[in-house]
C-alpha cells in the first residue's frame, strides 16, 4: 500500500517551490507527471526541472495521459466523469510500479485552489493516506508582482471564476474580487466604468505581463496583449483582481 | 538609496520558505526584525532560525520595537497612526545602517494577506523600490492540513475577518467563507445549525490542532481547545473555513 502527497509547486517559477515541497519530492519514490495538460504550460518540462533541481537521486517518474473532457453532458456531469477517468490513469500508472510506497504529484499553484487533484485522489481504491503540501498560488504571484495587498484594510475579498462573473455579475456587496479560470476577459460583462483592475498573465514566469488601471482605460490593452501573447506562445494563463471604485 | 523586499515566510513552519524567499534573504544586506509583535508568536525566534538555515554569512539585523496601537480614536484612525509610527521605526532602523542597499523584512504568511507591511512601506520617505516575495498563507496551511480544497467545484469563496462576521453576518450569497483575525470565535454569532467548519490553530507549527465537523457539534470543543491552548502557550492564532450546509 502507498501513500499520496500532493505537492504545490507554484505557478511556473521553479523558485516558488518551498523547502517542504522539495523535501516531499526527495521523499517520494514515484512521481506521476501528466503528459498532456489542458494547456501547454504543463508541457514546459517545469516539473522535470524542479525534480532535477532538488535531488541528485530522482525518484521514478510515471507519465500518464490526461483524457479528453466530454463537455456535452453539462459542466458538472462532464467534470465528474473526467475526474473518474483521470483517477483510472493514476491507478494504472501506480499499479505499474508495485513497489512504490510514497507516490507524489506536483500540482500547479496550491492543491487547494481550483484544482482537481484532491477530488481525483478521493476516487482511488483503496484510498491512500493523502497529504497536501501548500504552494504559491497564481493569486499570490499576481499580488506580489503588482506589490499590492489583496484586501482593503480589515475588509473581505471574493475569489471567483470568469464563468461566474459572466453568469452572475459582480458578487453581492463585494469591494474586491479576484478572478481566475477566465478564458474570455469576462470583466467586459461588467459596467467597466465602476472598476479598477490589476491584471497579469504568465505571472511569476519569464513571459510575465502586468497591466493595471481603470478598467475603461486599460481593457483594450489587456484584450490586445492577451490575444497577441496567446497566439505567440500557443497558450496563456491570466488572472486579475478587480476593485469597485468609490463614487 | 536602498530597495526594500517584503519576504513571505509562511506561518511558523520554517520549511514554508520558498527558494525565492531564501534567495532574497541571501541577497539582503540588512534585515529588519520586530522585537515585540502583537502576539508572542513573533517572539519565537523563527525569523532568526530561518535566516540561519539559509545562509552561513547572515546579513546585518536591525531590531525595531513595534509601538503600541492607540485604539480609542476608532479602528481605522488608530491603525493609520499606528502605521505611521511603525514606518518611523523602520526609517530609524534603516538610517542606522547607511550602507545598506538591500533591506528586507520577513513577513508572516504572505505580504498581500491581512498584513500592513505594504501600507507601512508606502509611508517611507524617500520611497524605496519595493518588491514582494509571496509566502504560504495561514489559509493554505489550513486547507493543506485538513487536505481539503478551499473552493467547491468552479465556485467562489470569500475571505473575511471575525469582526465582519460579527458585525455583518454571513456574506450575501456565499457558500464557503474563510475567517481570519478572529479573537472571539465569531462563528458563534451565526445560526450554527447551518454550517460545517474546518478549524485550525497554530497551523503548520508543532502545536497545530485541527477540528472539523458540524458547527453545532464541534463548537464547544473548539472553544475549550482555544481557551486551554491560549492559556498554556500565552498566545494563539486560529483560522477556519465555513461551509453552508445544503438543506
Ligand atoms: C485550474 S486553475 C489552477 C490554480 C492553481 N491551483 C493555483 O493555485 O494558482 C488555473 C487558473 O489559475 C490561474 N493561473 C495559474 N497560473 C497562472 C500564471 N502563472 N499566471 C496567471 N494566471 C495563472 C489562471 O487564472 C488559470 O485559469
Ligand atoms: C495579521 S493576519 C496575517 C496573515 C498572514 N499574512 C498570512 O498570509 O497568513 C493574522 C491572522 O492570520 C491567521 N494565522 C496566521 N498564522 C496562523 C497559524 N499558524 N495558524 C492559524 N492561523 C494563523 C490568524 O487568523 C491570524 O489572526
Amino acid at each position: 500500500m502507498f501513500d499520496l502527497t500532493l505537492i504545490g509547486i507554484g505557478t511556473g517559477n521553479p523558485d516558488h517551490v518551498t523547502f517542504q515541497g522539495a523535501n516531499a519530492i526527495r521523499d517520494a519514490d514515484l512521481i506521476l507527471i501528466p503528459r498532456k495538460g489542458e494547456n501547454k504550460a504543463d508541457l514546459a518540462g517545469l516539473r522535470e526541472e524542479i525534480i532535477a533541481a532538488v535531488t541528485d537521486t530522482p525518484p521514478q517518474i510515471a507519465y500518464f495521459d490526461i483524457p479528453k473532457r466530454r463537455a456535452e453532458d453539462g459542466y458538472l456531469r462532464g467534470v465528474d466523469e473526467w475526474h473518474d477517468a483521470i483517477a483510472l490513469r493514476w491507478q494504472e500508472a501506480i499499479a505499474a510500479h508495485p513497489n512504490a510506497r510514497h507516490v507524489a504529484l506536483l500540482i500547479w499553484g496550491d492543491p487547494s485552489l481550483y484544482d482537481s487533484s484532491l477530488r481525483i485522489a478521493s476516487r482511488l481504491d483503496p484510498q491512500p493516506q493523502t497529504r497536501v503540501i501548500p504552494g504559491i498560488t497564481a493569486l499570490q504571484a499576481l499580488t506580489a508582482a503588482h506589490a499590492i495587498p489583496i484586501n482593503d484594510l480589515g475588509a473581505p475579498y471574493v475569489v471567483t471564476t470568469g464563468r461566474r462573473i459572466r453568469d452572475e455579475g459582480w458578487p453581492a456587496n463585494a469591494s474586491k474580487v479576484a478572478v481566475m479560470l477566465d478564458g474570455e476577459c469576462s470583466f467586459q460583462s461588467l459596467d467597466m466604468e465602476g472598476y479598477d483592475i490589476w491584471w497579469g498573465a504568465y505571472v511569476g514566469m519569464k513571459q510575465q505581463i502586468l497591466i493595471k488601471g481603470r478598467l475603461t482605460e486599460v481593457s483594450e490593452e489587456i484584450l490586445a496583449n492577451r490575444a497577441r501573447c496567446r497566439a505567440a506562445h500557443g497558450w496563456i494563463m491570466d488572472i486579475y483582481l478587480l476593485k469597485k471604485r468609490e463614487i
